[in-house]
């Protein structure tokens, strides 16, 4: 049975530049694996062999458990370009809940994060949000709700 | 300030499709949000306009309150394809937690789900994985922990 949502893997081309973009949001890394290399996994995501670097990053003061399970493939080597729109098919954007949404995209550019629009936008009642990309290009959206 | 993950977005070409996908995998329809045209979502993510039906998905017993924003767009209609392997560059996986991994595919099995491999693979000491594909080719992992 299903218990929870536990991480959601992003595939990096450059781990230790990646970790940065997400540490100037305000994850921090919760587990370095350094080379993971298992057989297992390998026979599970149908691939000749594996080797990857990886790194959780989490959110250690927040109510869920989830993370980003970042992952830097040495072999076969990361590959590919991320979706290039928001309406592409498939697992396309990861959102995070903020509380001062305009405050925190100061901060975010002040070191120099690129946001998509100007400034937050209404989503609809008591909902206002924002994107910007990873370095690899994911979309990563902030949300503020002012009521649920 | 981020205070947590809220949600991740699948972009689908059959909302009702994916819909009965997840709800075998346990999830539960916990919004139906019908067709959402807020002209601040075109802002927000670089498009000309904004139409889609929109859904979420959620573990009303779990822990944390993530949840899966089920989309299909209908202008500008839903794109492109889901990266084929598990090494391509972005956002490429979505993994829950499961209670009994046997248990759990042995009964997905039975109601038509295909997995990447035959059984769980080992992923570490105490971890134990297992792939399969949402109906638009979404890399969905499950993973029991036996020590964390």
């Amino acid at each position: 049975v299903i218990e929870d949502f536990q991480h959601v893997c992003i595939t990096c081309r450059d781990l230790e530049r990646s970790i940065r973009f997400y540490e100037t949001l305000g994850l921090k890394v919760v587990k370095r694996f350094g080379e993971v290399t298992a057989a297992g996994i390998a026979t599970a995501f149908k691939l000749p062999s594996v080797r990857m670097n990886v790194v959780h990053l989490g959110l250690p003061a927040a109510a869920s458990s989830m993370f980003i399970d970042l992952v830097q493939w040495s072999e076969p080597q990361s590959t590919g370009d991320a979706y290039p729109t928001l309406i592409n098919i498939g697992l396309n954007r990861l959102a995070f809940r903020v509380s001062d949404i305009d405050a925190t995209v100061a901060v975010l550019r002040a070191s120099g994060v690129s946001f998509l629009s100007g400034e937050p936008q209404s989503f609809g009642p008591g909902y206002r949000g924002i994107l910007m990309t990873d370095p690899d290009g994911v979309f990563v959206q902030l949300l503020e709700i002012s009521q649920s």
